[in-house]
Order: structure tokens, then C-alpha cells, then sequence
């Protein structure tokens, strides 16, 4: 599998998981000679295309030197041209497809950097440079102000049209559900089938299972009751403890969520999304479509 | 599975399927205007990278258009500068291994545009402009000159230090296993544990498999006899018939001698190769690292 390093990452189960970005020690050198400029563009171009075929370790920020590079990726039209050329990979892919009668043939996507572009709150945010800060961009999500991406809109209602159903599968939370529905409705998109967001909530449940009850872990002091209880267990903004399925990787999640839909009858026949965690692990779809994205990497 | 579509695809049966490339309906489009060299470059340089990235639905040529956009890529350092980023990611994960002291931890590599650069041969043929021919392929395979990857060279080199085994799986006949050998070692490759190439000259046990004797294909004349035999027979450069299993795509024939490797009781820790067909499948690498080539496709 492509994702065991992830799994063999060595977390300290006293730090609390946030939910996008976990914690790497490893520090991103690309091995840049100072004052070169085409040499810059070169490594910077070479990293991003690694990213772009799975070949890098995981990383938390881009590399420093790389901040001016990614800036004008994202903002110039090669950033445009790239999300056009995967877009239109798919929409070819989907037409050569042959849809069954039963109406089970789904189209899976990712929603951030694939449906909806962030880029207004990257831009404020150095493009990567900084480590992710998961209040701010709470806060960012909750003003539902994200823009489509024009080519993934286009092929979203394509595919509609020849009649895919459509899913969206977001590591985005329940609790982001409703602002989540009025941002994707503000952009354009409309008639998915199903919207699947990480579940959360859901700590007696978790306890039962270990044979606990309540605990109220705000007020607890001492060790980890359990390792992977610590694992689980999130403070979201308001300091409210969750136990959420947030402590998985992105991989793990979505392909068990894959894996509930292959159960549930459907043919995944394609799939996009803006990182290979939104691609990989088990139920893969027929073909997967991964969009260009040098900003953040989700394991 | 990223490579159904590869199994869908409606190969005439009456057509001997060529050893390397197959032959695809598809036109290579990527929509360029003609005379902006900016946006030319924008887009050759998209459909590269959707290539590494395995957006792009297979292809035999490379676009028209970006003849002398991967050219200057392959020729020019961005080439060299990509490798090297692939090798160091490698390397620095090989590095992150606790190996067991069994001795069964390995390596898989791919040999062509992996180990050795077929460059000198494509330069001579439009860098992936003229569709594969395998007769003058085999002749320049046979003159054992393809010089080494050096970025590859290092890792290798570096990976038998660090205690892994080398095994070499590659897309190559049997019949060229001496001079694949003779090749390898010229250019500095040394202990290999394995080198497994496709083999060939057993149509007789596939035959008996199917209840017949002993057939001469080449006075065969009428409809097939069997469709999978038709797939699996292949003439050679001599007119001999041979049965191999060339007739898989390498996405296939690499996972069964992976699953084979598995089966014996190795790991499978890492696997470097220039083509999506020598890293997916089943008994997939913990990691795998993509070599770029925009040069040619192998489903």
C-alpha cells in the first residue's frame, strides 16, 4: 500500500490530532542553491511534480524557498490549465463509459481544493508557507464564501447530465454540514446524491466499547486511559471534546466510506480529488482523477 | 482499480499484440491554439504532469504539438533535476526503514527509463513522437549500450549498502536476458538478487491446457481458436511464434510476480519505476516512486 508510512508514523498520543494537517518531524529540504533563480523554479517545479505523482514524504508546510513559486502557480493560468486538462481527462473517461439502467454508477468527490477553491484563504495564509491553523480556516469555512472551481463545476454538471450520480466525500466535519450545503449551493453545484462529512460526536459510544462510562476528559488529569482514546479525541474551537473519526488518516476514512458505498450496490467509476488520500487505499474507484494542489498535503 | 480501463479495452483478437505498447483508438488532443508559445508550453507542460500524476487516459504517441516541448524536457536539466528529487525521496525514505534481519526486506525496480535511459534510442525517434517499434527497439536493446540513470545508480548503490535486496522486474523477454545482464553491468549494476523478465516459449503448456496439441500458427489460417490464445501469442523479430505472457498488460503481469515475491515471504518495502503499470495493482510497495517519462506509455 501506498500509505503504510503514514500508519507507521510514531505520534505522541499526549498531543491532541488536529483535523486536517497532522504533525511531521520531518523538516522539507530540497537542496537549493542560494541566488540561482532558474535553478529555484527548477527544484521548486521538480518538488511540485512530485507531490503531483505521490512521491514525496508526508510534509506539513512547503518548502520556504518554494513561497514565491507557488504564488504564482496558483495565481498565474497554469494552475487554471492544469485543473482544465484533468477535468477534461475525466469528462472523456465518464463519456466512454457505459451507465447501467440501475442508476448505480457514482462519481465521487472531494469537496476543498476540488469542488471549492480555498485559494482567498491561502492567499491571507502565505499558499502553504504557514503551518495549518485549523481556527482560522473554521472560521473561513463558516462564512460560506468559497468559489467554485469553474472546471470541476463544468464537469460536475456533465457528468450529472449522462447521468452519474453524484457523491461528495469531504474530511470536512458533520458539524460544517449546513454551511458546508450553503457554500457548494452558493457555487453552483446542486443535485448530489449524497454529502458525506467526518462523523463526530460520538465519545459514549467510543467509551461503551471499552466498557467505560462518561469521563469528563476536560477535568482529566493523569495518562492516557487509552492510546488510541487520545488518538480519537479532538478539541474543536469552542473547546468542546469530540470524539470523531478525525483521528484516522484521510485515506483510512475515505475508503471505508468507499467501502460502504461498494457495499451499498454502487459502481465507484470515477473519482477527483486534490490529494492521493482522497485516491488511494481500498474500493478505489475505476479510474481517479487527482487534482493539482502544491498547497497542503493530507495523509 | 486505477487500471480497469485497461481491461476494457476492445483489442482485436485477430491483431498480435506488439510486446511493449498496445495500440489504442484514441487521438492525442490537447486543444492547443496554434502560434502562442506561452500557452503551448503551458499546456505541454499540463499534460506532462497529468501524466505523472496518472490523469491521462493511455496514449501510443505524445502530442504533435509537444515534440519539441519534451525534447527540451528530456534533453535539458529539468529532466535531471526530476529524477533527482525522485531518487533523494527514495533514498531518504529507505533510510526511515527498520529493516528485519532476515534479509527479506527488497527493493523492486523497473530496468527501462529506470535503471537504464533508452534516450540515446529515442532521440533518433522523436522522443515519443513516432509510434513504439519494437523490431528497431530490439535491435537497440540488443547492441546493450543504454547508459545508467546516475540519480538511479546512487539509490541502488545505496540501498544494497543499507542491507535491502535488489530485485530487477522488468517488461523485457526472457529472450534478452544476456544482454539485459551484459547492459546492466556495463553500466555499473551489480548484485541483484532477481531478475525477472517476461517468459516466453510456452505455447505448448498453454496448449495442453486447453485439451489441444501441438498447432503450426503460421500456416493457421481461419478464425481463432481461442480468443485468449490469440491474445497471448506473439511473433518475435524471428518469425518464431511465442507464447508469453507479453499478451498482459505489465499492470498484470508485474502484480502476479509481486504477489509471487509476497508469496515467497518477502517484503516489499520499496519500487522505483517510470510507468504506473510497474507500481499498481495488487501486492502493491509500502512505497512507490514514479521516475518521470514523458516519452511513451506501457498500460
Amino acid at each position: 500500500m501506498f500509505f503504510t508510512v503514514f500508519a507507521n508514523e510514531k505520534l505522541d498520543p499526549h498531543v491532541l490530532p488536529r483535523p486536517l494537517i497532522l504533525e511531521y518531524p520531518e523538516k522539507v529540504e530540497i537542496g537549493l542553491k542560494q541566488g540561482d533563480k532558474e535553478e529555484l523554479q527548477l527544484k521548486c517545479s521538480s518538488w511540485r511534480v512530485a507531490g503531483e505523482a505521490n512521491n514525496l514524504s508526508p510534509w506539513k508546510t512547503i518548502p520556504s524557498e518554494c513561497g514565491e513559486y507557488v504564488k504564482n502557480y496558483m495565481m498565474g493560468r497554469a494552475y487554471i490549465v492544469d485543473l482544465e486538462m484533468v477535468s477534461k481527462e475525466a469528462e472523456n473517461y465518464a463519456k466512454s463509459v457505459e451507465l447501467s439502467s440501475d442508476g448505480n454508477d457514482i462519481w465521487v468527490f472531494d469537496v476543498d481544493e476540488t469542488l471549492l477553491s480555498n485559494l482567498p484563504y491561502y492567499a491571507d495564509h502565505g499558499y502553504g508557507l504557514e503551518v495549518f491553523d485549523s481556527t482560522e480556516f473554521d472560521k473561513w469555512v463558516g462564512k460560506a464564501m468559497a468559489p467554485a472551481i469553474e472546471s470541476s463545476l463544468k464537469l460536475y454538471d456533465e457528468l450529472l447530465g449522462m447521468g452519474f450520480k453524484v457523491f461528495l466525500l469531504t474530511g470536512r466535519s458533520e458539524r460544517h454540514r449546513s454551511i458546508t450545503i450553503e457554500n457548494l449551493k452558493k457555487a453552483g453545484f446542486r443535485d448530489w446524491d449524497k454529502l458525506i462529512l467526518r462523523e463526530s460526536n460520538k465519545p459514549a459510544d467510543y467509551l461503551a466499547g471499552l466498557g467505560l462510562g462518561p469521563i469528563d476528559f476536560l477535568s482529566f488529569v493523569g495518562p492516557p486511559i487509552d492510546r488510541q482514546l487520545c488518538m480519537l479525541v479532538e478539541e474543536d474551537a469552542n473547546g468542546t471534546i469530540a470524539l470523531e473519526d478525525h483521528g484516522k488518516t484521510a485515506t483510512v476514512y475515505k475508503s471505508e466510506k468507499r467501502t460502504e458505498m461498494a457495499e451499498d450496490g454502487y459502481r465507484i467509476v470515477g473519482n477527483s480529488g486534490d490529494q492521493w488520500s482522497d485516491l488511494l487505499g481500498t474500493s478505489m474507484s475505476d479510474r481517479s482523477f487527482k487534482l493539482p494542489n502544491p498547497m497542503y498535503y493530507i495523509p
